[in-house]
């Protein structure tokens, strides 16, 4: 995959991959024109698209309503009057997805469980596997931290903690990363989210990024994935990472003491952008790194041709609610 | 027009006002359905799009073919083997607005003529009045800069200074707005704008700002304009806004030294905080200061339930060419 003298809206154009509507042309390809809409109950807005081939091949419970001529699945949890809506319609989700993964019919589940996410923008919390989100075109979730140092007499020279994975993982192996990224799972907040891996991940003191990593907004974009495996060729994979920087003294260290990090460099940011050029960065990490750069002064609008696009890209408005109290 | 306890999603609802179309509804209303596209010479991309009653009203020249059928305007500036297409296009719509200025047409020109603003995005470099765009529904582009300080014994108290627009300016008489602020005009960069404005505006001194301002992003939007006057209710105005943060010293002072500003305040993020629920910035200027409290973690996703949706409007993607070589 490593390609030369990619820019930065090739970056962006890999991550944020699923077309756009164009309103300047009513007669063009409606690129939602394929998908099952998912709603969930008592609930007039979609939360999530599905390809025709998962919806045939998803083995739908009674719970889940499933409409060939709208194109829609409705989640109708049965309302039990000893348990909340919440917990049947994660309950309903439960007993789909552990038979999802039983009778093995998703190459991405690859036959494992995995942590609960909520779906933002849901009127009552209801949550589904991580690894099952994308599936239902679900939202996911991820908190990314940027570690930076300024060096040199002057402190004038920025530097950036940069991981390289480990060649095991399953996604982008031996890519270059965030210096901390994870998951926001159901019950946490993307600021815990990032505390908790920065220990776990790059062994940094938890008090320091307590105090000082700063919260400094959010991207958000849909992947249009290509993943092995013909059903799952197309999935509609909307994204949403909230982003943190962290200034350390130049003499802090982010160490791995876990599996999923092969090892971390001091990069100068003339080494990361070549890096970045060669497409050595996983795709939404690059997105992470080009958004610190914008925010950073160190991509500007005078020598970046494509840089309001570039922007707007990063924070694509997703087809379905955000806004939760949960 | 104040109003009390505007949210920070209300405020962005002011200025990106113009409607999403929704691709979960494929019978929703296009909000595009009404307008005219403009199309510049051997360009298939729209740049702009008009109302009826502007196209109705506008004293087109031989340049521009009008077609009501297709619902298109095309500048077709006659090929003078003397001149570039450039230059043609530009005295096109100069010779079109200056007819449109005398006889009074549009009371959104207000009978004078403006600055030339280049159309990004065009192949080879257009300009037209600025006053005009909003009429073609060509983008806009404007460059904010927000001064900061940190004040107290350990420095932890950031303060803004805030500007108060004079009464007699034709637009947002006596409202607050971000420190510096103006429209990027043919020829200048977003940087070499906010340079300019902080002597002009904030008596900034030139070398402060040319060393320390720095680059932070661009906000996107479009407008649904309701100017008084029947024919210019409802224009669409996409604008694009370069931000720019500059930190001072505790004892730099912004001081008024042209007749836009009434005086400056240096304030603190709850005043500021609470003159933004009171609706008393700008339209666009409250946006430049909810960006500037998202970058500097004062709104966070943890307390701010519309985040996502905050951030994906602030940065809403124009459905024109933004990229430019120019």
């Amino acid at each position: 995959m490593v390609s030369e003298n990619k820019s930065y809206l090739d970056l962006v154009d890999d991550c944020d991959s699923f077309p756009y509507s164009d309103p300047s042309n009513p007669h063009h390809a409606d690129p939602y024109a394929q998908f099952y809409a998912f709603y969930l109950p008592s609930d007039p807005r979609p939360h999530g698209y599905l390809l025709p081939a998962t919806v045939a091949s998803m083995p739908w419970t009674e719970e889940f309503s499933v409409d060939h001529d709208s194109k829609t699945i409705t989640l109708n949890a049965s309302q039990n009057p000893s348990t909340t809506s919440t917990s049947t319609s994660t309950t309903a989700f439960k007993h789909l997805i552990d038979t999802a993964i039983s009778s093995n019919r998703f190459k991405l589940l690859h036959g494992e469980h995995s942590e609960p996410y909520p779906i933002i923008g849901a009127r009552v919390p209801v949550s589904l596997e991580r690894y099952a989100a994308p599936l239902f075109g679900i939202i996911s979730r991820g908190a990314h931290l940027t570690v930076y140092t300024r060096c040199g007499d002057d402190g004038g020279e920025l530097k950036i903690w940069v991981p390289r994975r480990s060649k095991h993982l399953f996604t982008y192996p031996n890519c270059l990363d965030t210096t901390v990224a994870g998951g926001v799972t159901a019950g946490e907040g993307p600021f815990e989210c990032v505390v908790r891996e920065a220990g776990e991940e790059a062994s940094l003191d938890e008090q320091v990024v307590r105090q000082n990593a700063k919260s400094v907004g959010c991207l958000s974009y849909i992947h249009h994935k290509d993943a092995p495996g013909d059903s799952e060729k197309g999935l509609f994979s909307p994204e949403l990472i909230y982003c943190f920087d962290l200034e350390v003294a130049p003499d802090a260290v982010c160490r791995q003491c876990d599996d999923e990090v092969k090892e971390f460099y001091l990069m100068g940011v003339q080494e990361v952008k070549h890096a970045l050029e060669r497409g050595e960065f996983k795709t939404n990490s690059a997105c992470v790194m080009i958004d610190f750069f914008i925010r950073h002064g160190i991509v500007t609008p005078e020598e970046e041709k494509n840089y309001a696009e570039i922007v707007a890209r990063l924070h694509r408005r997703l087809p379905f609610p955000t806004s939760s109290d949960q």
